[in-house]
């Protein structure tokens, strides 16, 4: 065991990248890239090879009925909280090494250090790698984070099938867990929980800070806007005679994206897919739909965005004799950070010399599913470029290894001192 | 013969609409459209069908080797000039039973009227049955009509296949007509061509007129615009950091378009293809590809507008950081209908008092490409709500029959007095 301690007991910077680059060696694309599709083959050996290192290190590692992986360091205090720490093994199809694997080794890796320097801590700490976060199998995120806080149970996986038609419940048997024996793995344990992650924006870059401190995550609501006009032919239909779908759509499109910059400099507002109906040349669209995603950490601005967006989609259907319709899919509310925290995390980055600043989180993030239910803080470190779901997705050893050591102090004072 | 003869000598208005109907037979859809494309079996039966019935009605009928059908009727002159009238057997898929139909049941109604009524003709005219003008087989138009005015051969058809891979030629062989005995079937005793067609548009039924005598056929001008801006994740990336190409193409669309209405009532702008990359919600799109349909019956025009859209891309690719390129993949000039003759139809239309007025044809005719060479003129009888390329398409048998009487006068102007 001393061996395994030592092994991790290393403050060479490069030993962060190469965790990474272990980590990235499960479910590796042909283009760099990483593909870890929750309860996959490759889910599994990582998860898998992830519980034996938490072995090596000491932790006691065991999975819950879902498959969320806790490495577990048991303090001295009588009490039973529990600090958590990590992220999600998961990832997109063809995505980054570094989004979710980067918490949970730099967490490994916190922990593993202070073992190895202090011995057993005063609070328990447990390293988690939390089964599924982004929702690129199954359309449903947060399956492991959902789990611990109770939010999600089996009942949530009914009728979900996977691009291939296999049906979520199959997939996780088929992993080792067995539906049939599902108790909600609800934890009442946890007294908090930090998160690293990279940022998977370009702020810290552009800002030449090593690391972000978020102090809130976003809310997000996104909706299908379908636009129905009239399709006619493209020749022989004057200009004003028109009932154009795709013209609306870009009108639109042009407002909700001024409002958006001139509400709140916070605010973001995307439309992503759009789609045209007949989409062809030759042929007026009568038809358009696109989604139209929102995020601010405000309810009431995204309240206010909503409204003045809605209204003026109203008057343009009146006034141009067309039917404009919007449903909402999802309404996730903005969480705040741990304040008492947060500060502290700001006096311990002063104290180490690192450039930091405070950081609004667009992305979402298992630390915003603990956030509603117990003091929880994320932690960012930069992106190159902000590129990130993509095999492109870097982030130097230096930046990384700055994001350990801050998460090496934050842990020690919460469990050691 | 005379039998036959007598047969279409009838001036029941129902008549029309009658051989519209047996004409839609050969090709109907489940839904009540016509699919018809060139070569296939439908298209051999319906011009099978229809060299029957010129042969009823006392005409020398024959096919040229492309497939375009033509039925005679020998003039008592000595001069071999040929009026020729008709327009085009091929439709679009699941098309209507009007466009091209329309216009080869029209002329031979009114050829076999006058032949009934006056006997042999003065000049020689011949009802065509074009083979192909749509395009919607293989990626060619105007195949029937190009080949007879000697703008294509053979030659353009090498190496285009259907959309279940079936090369041009093979099925141009299995219809019959011998690739290896072609000979472009080039015309030069055309001395004139008209052409009757639904409207396609919905403007003479919004002035309920009963005829638009065509001044001209626009010219077209078609491009693919491409968009190439960056690809971010739609929560963590600040608005003011975006190269949006959703955005933008908005911005370029909500421009043409309000150029395209200021410029000239009569021109036509249209975005009719509108694709995103990656398109989905939750990332802000990199690329966006978009088709720009232009047209107009001047040329001035057509370049006064390209020049000002294509000056304002420039302009809002520099200012905002993006590729905007655009490849132009059509382009027709616009042609003037024969003025001599438009005048005399005017004159015609007024002794007859048929509600008429000068209309620009938006779409494509096989009239187009005669005009190029020689005197021509289209008349277009009212489609009902300007439907068309769809089971929809209507046009009342007033409204047909309207058509086949100033046709049949014009004829008679023509080859008669």
């Amino acid at each position: 065991m001393a061996i395994h301690v030592r092994e991790f007991h290393d403050t060479n910077k490069e030993k962060i990248a190469e965790l990474i680059e272990w980590l990235s060696s499960f479910g590796k694309t042909t283009n760099e890239g990483v593909t870890r599709l929750l309860y996959s083959k490759a889910w599994c050996e990582a998860q898998s090879a992830l519980k034996n290192k938490m072995k090596a290190i000491g932790l006691d590692a065991y999975f819950d009925c879902v498959g969320n992986l806790f490495g577990r360091l048991q303090g001295t205090d009588e009490d039973n909280a529990v600090i958590l720490t990590g992220s999600h093994i998961d990832t997109v199809i063809d995505g980054g090494k570094y989004d979710g694997a980067y918490g949970i080794v730099a967490s490994l890796l916190a922990v593993s250090r202070l073992y190895a320097s202090y011995g057993k801590p005063k609070k328990t700490i447990e390293v988690v790698s939390f089964c599924e976060e982004e929702g690129s199998r199954f359309p449903l995120t947060f399956w492991g984070s959902r789990n611990i806080t109770g939010m999600y149970d089996i009942g949530h996986t009914r009728g979900l099938v996977d691009a291939n038609g296999v049906p979520f419940m199959d997939a996780m048997k088929e992993a080792g867990f067995e539906t049939e024996k599902y108790i909600q793995p609800i934890r009442s344990d946890i007294a908090r929980f930090i998160e690293v992650h990279i940022e998977q924006g370009m702020v810290l870059e552009r800002n030449q800070n090593a690391v972000g401190i978020v102090t809130h995550i976003v809310g997000q609501r996104r909706y299908n806007i379908r636009i129905k006009g009239e399709s006619n032919h493209a020749g022989t239909t004057p200009m004003n005679l028109r009932r154009d779908a795709v013209v609306t759509a870009s009108k639109l499109i042009s407002f909700l994206t001024k409002k958006a910059e001139s509400i709140d400099s916070q605010l973001v507002a995307t439309v992503g897919r759009i789609e045209a109906q007949p989409n062809v040349p030759n042929v007026v669209a009568g038809e358009v739909e696109f989604s139209l995603d929102i995020r601010h950490h405000k309810q009431h601005v995204l309240d206010e965005y909503c409204m003045s967006v809605f209204s003026y989609f109203e008057e343009v259907a009146k006034s141009n004799d067309l039917i404009i319709d919007w449903k909402q899919w999802m309404n996730v509310e903005p969480v705040a950070m741990d304040a008492m925290m947060h500060s502290k995390i700001k006096t311990l980055a002063e104290q180490k010399q690192i450039s930091f600043q405070d950081i609004v989180s667009g992305a979402g993030h298992d630390a915003q599913v603990f956030a509603s239910t117990l003091p929880t803080n994320l932690i960012f470190v930069p992106s190159k470029g902000g590129i990130s779901h993509n095999p492109q997705e870097f982030t130097s050893s230096e930046d990384l290894e700055v994001g350990v050591k801050l998460l090496t102090d934050i842990l020690y004072q919460l469990a050691y001192e």
